[in-house]
């Protein structure tokens, strides 16, 4: 083809921006390929002006800063597994009439179906109820009182209870500036029937008190005979393995329980109760999920108070509502309603069964793993839907929305590039790019669980009502920024 | 730039064929880039005619259909572990006088450094030797036999020794046409000072000698209480986890440990001999090593003995020769002189310590994982050299000379596309492309040990005479064939 070849036919129009442009070139013949383009700030014009205060000029500099401070405060935490004990001797804040649940704070009337069915089951199971009906009128009637995990440096999948008498992990910060910090998380059930989705039934309290009497001593023994471990460096070699440390652990579970098997044998009070941990653990290729989510909150909570960051450090839901925070206003939730999650169903369910977005697991992707990670483990498409492909993208779209990428979470499939860590609120604005969040389905009803997994985003108010808080919050902080923008 | 620019400079050329031709465009002022191209068979006339002959016309198709039998019955074939034991009690024909080793057969005289040094140590193990020079002397003298690994169903990785008192993993093909099929391999030592790299120090045979009397009995008990474990499976889900089989063998390890651990508690004679052997275990990623090679071997054997089949059933290195076998010839050697390995060196080593090719791991290349599924395991190219696009390549480049894609090993960063399996030795000849295989170095001298990973090729001798042969082959045995085509 030779140039005038090239002006000889239709034109071809690529368009982006103004629909009216389009329809223009569109009225002259041409033949018009739109582009999707979103503004910044989807263009609403109050929040196009904080975007403009808290990114452009010296404010704009003075934030990069500051976000560079705490994403290396989260690159400097070394998260270790200390101990296992009981929640009631070793979360602060923790009482006898205190149930912690997943996201922000909620009321019973307000709870989904699995959070009330997780409650009722919480109430059998301490023994402050004796039937389901008796369970679910005490709750209403305010016999427990009901805090975010969040507020006491926990963190739960799911439903993300914990009561006073559950064996929670403890982790530790044992360097840094997060040195010192301690984190827990509940240990996990399995599949199938199991607290975290709703479920109450005989089999599931008779599994949670097994946990309590003999997998929580066991493990607590075990882990004091062999030491503290190194989380951050296990998640590191199981994301060279397949797992990306939400959706999927099987490598990180596979890597546990061969690093305390030799010491869970040694001193477990027979071998017939070393061997029944080993099968609980093996059976359940999810049980480091609730280490990854310690893990990250742990890395996370190092990143908070950075006084002018823009980076979230908590995403959570509570099956009703989507709450995040960021560094420079640590224990303020930003608000919206829980999404519905797009993705596969297990025979015989489908979207009319499911219930919104539920669980404090986001602490993942606000980590950098999870969704942010899918690149590390493109099997996870055969539970999430989509393509290897799709993997590969979630994780470089994530990249754009993100402040650093972590030189300790290599991705193999990216050239060994790091896990996308540190999610810019000022980004995701810019950008009109939400966060990509893996995550199981629950039963909208109370007592049924798991009937799915898939892909969700936090909905757009989270992001909103941050960026217009930060704004206001840099304007009270740093005035001197702000007058020398104005001057 | 319009047409008109595009002939107003110097003409640019990529050339592919005769070097005459961009020679000529070259002289007339013209950039010729070459392209580097070998025709089919590397131009050889004979070569040519030999190609022609089994590729093309109704033998060409006779010889694809029994390639595509032989690859089914692979694809059939169901290897589980089913038992430990000695090997005098188990392999078809051991002696207390025979040694077995890797690859094609060797005499003392011809052996490698890390051969001989398997040797001394085995005659130190058994018994037959009191001092390092009395096992030299003992083994140039005659004392005991030498004979492949392959000619006994055995394989065995490095110099691949199984002297009569070693346990060995017994594997047996539980359906399909190979039903019944026995492989063996013995059980792998670890890294450092190990007999399989040439090493025969008191720290080499007091290892082994516990293997012998506690890791291999634990393990055989544990067996028997647990059953066979099918490792056709395994494998499928190891490729999931970054794991290709042959130097990277972490995930399957780990799933290995975690399946077998509480059987091993259970059945261990006492807590402190099932940690030891947990912990055994533990510390060596490459366990499965020794699994995944019979593993191959047992699907292999299935393929063998197909008529007119060119499928490569064996492909064997005794550190001084390398020999493959197809399917049409069961147990004839196409045999040539072992390269040296293009990798990576341990600190304080170099290629001048390094030993040719050696071991009979690339059973693994043979059965399509190894080095034909390295895009599955990116995180090897630290190992091996390279980047992980030069992973995913080797696979793509490796599905070029091969009969089928495994449905069951599926790649996850290739769209979950099967591991490219089944050489077809035409095909190696008629692109020219020999198979890749991922390997460890050896020291050249006796008694030092793995000094480095790489990736080699088998010498172009093995398929050149393996081509001449099954042509000559074909013409005896399809004569029918043969007939229609001059007919």
């Amino acid at each position: 083809m030779n140039a005038r070849d090239l002006l000889a036919g239709v034109p071809e129009v690529i368009h982006l921006g103004l629909d009216t442009v389009a329809e223009a070139a569109a009225a002259t013949g041409s033949r018009v390929t739109t582009v999707p383009f979103l503004p910044p700030a989807g263009g609403e014009p109050a929040r196009v002006a904080q975007l403009q205060r808290v990114s452009c000029g010296s404010l704009g500099v003075t934030i990069d800063a500051a976000n560079q401070r705490a994403v290396d405060r989260f690159f400097a935490s070394r998260p270790h597994l200390v101990g296992i004990a009981l929640a009631r001797d070793v979360i602060a804040g923790m009482a006898d009439d205190l149930f912690l649940h997943a996201g922000p704070p909620i009321s019973w009337e307000r709870m989904c179906g699995p959070l009330r069915g997780a409650v009722m089951g919480g109430m059998l199971l301490e023994g402050l109820a004796n039937t389901t009906e008796d369970a679910a009128a005490l709750a209403a009637g305010g016999r427990v009182r009901f805090e975010p995990c969040h507020h006491h440096r926990a963190v739960g999948p799911m439903a993300g209870l914990i009561t006073p008498s559950m064996p929670v992990f403890i982790l530790e910060d044992v360097d840094g500036p997060g040195r010192g910090n301690r984190t827990f998380c509940t240990l996990n059930e399995g599949l199938g029937k199991v607290l975290r989705y709703g479920a109450y039934s005989d089999e599931v309290l008779i599994r949670l008190r097994m946990m309590r009497d003999e997998l929580a001593p066991v493990l607590a023994t075990a882990l004091v005979a062999h030491g503290p471990i190194d989380l951050r460096l296990l998640m590191a070699q199981a994301l060279q393995m397949g797992d990306e440390g939400h959706n999927r652990n099987r490598a990180a579970t596979s890597l546990l329980l061969r690093e305390l098997a030799p010491a869970i044998v040694r001193t477990a009070p027979d071998s017939e109760a070393a061997a029944r941990v080993l099968e609980f653990i093996h059976r359940n290729d999810h049980f480091f999920l609730n280490l990854s989510m310690p893990m990250a909150k742990c890395m996370l909570l190092a990143a908070e108070g950075e006084d002018l960051s823009s980076m979230v450090t908590v995403m959570a839901r509570n099956g009703t509502d989507f709450g995040i925070q960021i560094s420079a206003m640590p224990g303020r939730w930003f608000v919206g309603p829980a999404d519905m999650v797009r993705g596969l169903y297990f025979p015989g369910f489908s979207e009319a069964d499911a219930n919104p977005d539920i669980g404090d697991s986001a602490i993942t992707e606000t980590a950098g793993i999870g969704g942010f990670a899918m690149a590390a483990a493109p099997a996870i498409v055969q539970f999430v839907g989509g393509s290897a492909e799709d993997a590969l993208a979630t994780t470089r779209a994530m990249g754009r929305i993100t402040i650093a990428r972590n030189p300790t979470f290599a991705i193999p499939a990216l050239s060994f590039a790091g896990a996308p860590t540190g999610i810019d609120v000022r980004l995701v604005e810019e950008l009109s790019l939400l966060p990509t969040i893996n995550t199981g389905i629950a039963h909208r009803s109370p007592g049924i669980g798991q009937v799915g997994a898939g892909l969700v985003n936090p909905p757009w108010a989270c992001f909103h009502d941050a960026l217009a808080a930060f704004t206001e919050h840099c304007l009270a902080h740093a005035p001197e920024n702000v007058a020398s923008e104005e001057a």
